[in-house]
């Protein structure tokens, strides 16, 4: 889940809504697994440049650090994860959102047959990032390879040569569909998202309609008068009923959600030459 | 789950059946909840005349110690037990079974309404047994009043007595249904059971059917084979589907699982006099 | 550690001084034990009327979530404590500062046979408060004690009976020394402070000099010139060397620390009539 | 600490003698730090051909856990480690002893600039065993070139061509002193043992006294009548003070302790060719 708008207490993100993220951790409606009980994280920004990152390897429901310090924390952009291991070890630093810098990255997903392609695609990764690399996931060295191809320059451009890279190593090994992915990463101001997988089955993503058309829609509705106008969520799951809420990230589409214009384009992976 | 007769493997009743104790922690079919993730615990004997227990308060399927002793312990009486919590803390000393010298003890289901009788509770217990109180929950109290009440010398009559007093000081605190219980407790050599809640809907409980007979009955299934004569599960929920191989507990019921010849009789709360 | 004056970043508490409480947890100079590993943890006063708590049974040392943290929490008055067990186990709700409204507690020492006096100390408790008990520790039932004994409303009188009860129950149980305490606690706005233990020889605690003398004392240390006026430490062991800064709080005193006027007095314990 | 011998039960090796590695990990004498709070680990020989390990991130003076499978757990083999992290992360992944099929490994000392390093050590790892890496240390990336360059033939040349790797590339990278070692390896029958240091300044490593030599030595010492005479220690301090008990091993040495015959012999590293 990404949030962004005006500054706001955390737990109003995490614990309020009526299928919030803690739900969805232990009842996840539309997710490849029902339970998401292998570690949790949140990232956000706050004091200093850096984003600050909070990880856990305890279910999100039973850690009572996390309702402590949702109560204390006002930001104005919030990255929250579930994780559902696809296999690799349950350790806070293969819990999502990873951090690089400015960025914070989360990747719901697989690259499938990891396990043999890990190799090659760790020597991809740039040398002067490789250092860097904290844990044994997938998502953290799919992160590596976007940055190793310019994330923070062109974020569209760097995560379709990742993915192309990815999708090249995976056949290379065999793997039929390599890539499964839902992708937010953000610098702290805009939030880049990413809907793909190579067989054109991608897991859910939503991001919600402008604050605005919502009041229109359900002047009734209290909490639409609380959030800003520039409020945007991300989210793997719908966190309320609520019709014309919630809008599917076409398969294969990339987009960026910023102060003022979002932009929503389609993507295709950019192979190596 | 609770299982008695020849030294086994941990390994094979933990993670082997179809739907193992494990698998329930993820998905159970049967339970009040369907994510047991709130801790686990096992205990068993073997060095020494006291029981070893191995608990923690990550769930049961992440525990990568678990699987590397239950492929090391080998042991005649297990007892293994994942919670979901009902309000109290997840701590190790929360986690089931517990144990007091050589006995056992674990329970499914709640006293209700124990924030406020808790004080009650916890004042009836025996002040020689009241330091050795680790945790804060409704179960290990329970524990220690049967203690309290005689679980070592007769604990069908210890249970019932235990269980006539939270009942009466549930009701003191105008709870409604004060018990709702299924318990397991073992010296290390015989187990006691009770399926027993104030309302007259009990959490399920099942035990085992002879291995000799199942073996008349599904001569093809390979597991008969290899377990011992003596052969003996207690679980909540059946291990896999096998024709005639669960038989549920009645209602407001107790019994007792030994070598030779088990017992099952009626369960009836003794109300303090 | 307790700190009251401007806002201030907790990492310039924590991770900044020369002998900060995280390099006591490791190298302890004054205390019982030279390593303080048992689980630690911090209170603040931040967004609404109670303080937050994070608390971890890892050693403070190593927990990345406690580093991410206090990079991000400014705040007026904070709590912060490292523990050395006495026998008590290591999980979360043993860990200070103990919370209870807008109050947080932390003390270091011990009650002397509490094995054997709890029950009698925890039948002591408010019955109305007794449901809040989380833990089992001997410092946490002391909190209690002093909150039946009305801490809310005189500090000095409620903590003065609470220990007073405390020698009674304990010399009743034919314990020597039954009371060794330095303790910190605090409303949000005043910290009051004790240093007290039956035998006369408490354990250490420091409260530091007003800034404005100690700029006077010390112009060419710039961290002096960062602090605000109104700042005030109470430490079990100095932060940094600095002539004049540390002054230590006599045996069997007791004291207050608010903005505008502190105060020091006697502290003798009252025993129950 | 590596125990070899008659089966013993874990607790008589970890919590029973003198000066244990319990209490090493918290008062280490002879260490690079004083306190070993990182996490811990033990490996032993028992069901099946594979060892098993039990980590965790907790100060091994705390897991209580460890208490419970120690006093269960009768082995011919068995290894056991603290951690004092030289800068990665606190993780299960990371703890040792570190395993291979049939093989544990545990390693105290550093390989220095291992951030600027890793990268080219990595990709100097058998690819078939690249992916068995679970974490991020230098001591497993270690075990890994010691693996590819044939360990389980001749660990004595493996050794010798992995840290000769490790100093050429340290020096390429501009580190003065890049291996900093002793490292206990075994099959299960024979263990292996390595004292190495660039700088000629290694970490402590002792053996201890053949059983038979001791009980001459100390007639009136119980528990040498309970070792049986192939019991041998390898530590890297001593137990218990005894006189003749321990032996150093020297500078630039490597060994191999195994039923009968002993050997120790002169280490040195063998360059890249």
């Amino acid at each position: 889940m990404a949030y962004s708008g005006e500054p706001i207490l955390a737990e109003d993100l995490l614990f309020r809504p009526e299928h919030s993220l803690i739900d969805q951790s232990l009842h996840s409606r539309l997710g490849a697994t029902t339970t998401n009980g292998d570690g949790f994280g949140i990232g956000w920004y706050g004091e200093g440049a850096e984003p600050a990152v909070f990880k856990s390897i305890e279910p999100a429901w039973n850690d009572s650090n996390l309702r402590e310090i949702a109560g204390q924390l006002r930001t104005p952009l919030f990255f929250a994860h579930v994780r559902a291991s696809t296999g690799t070890a349950v350790q806070r630093s293969n819990c999502h959102p990873f951090r690089h810098g400015r960025w914070l990255w989360m990747h719901n997903g697989a690259l499938r047959g990891f396990h043999e392609t890990r190799r090659d695609l760790m020597t991809a990764i740039d040398p002067a990032l490789f250092p860097d690399l904290e844990g044994s996931t997938d998502s953290e060295t799919l992160f590596f390879l976007a940055l190793t191809f310019g994330l923070t320059d062109d974020p569209f451009d760097a995560v379709a040569r990742a993915v192309g890279l990815v999708e090249d190593v995976g056949r290379a090994h065999g793997v039929d569909h390599p890539v499964q992915m839902t992708v937010a990463t953000t610098d702290g101001e805009s939030t880049w998202i990413f809907r793909y997988s190579t067989e054109g089955q991608s897991r859910s993503l939503f991001f919600s309609t402008e604050i605005s058309r919502l009041r229109d829609l359900h002047p009734e509705v209290p909490v639409l008068h609380q959030l800003g106008g520039e409020t945007r969520f991300v989210v793997s799951e719908p966190l309320r009923e609520l019709p014309g809420a919630w809008n599917e990230v076409m398969e294969s589409s990339a987009g960026v959600v910023r102060p003022g214009r979002d932009e929503l384009r389609a993507f295709q992976p950019i192979p190596p030459t």
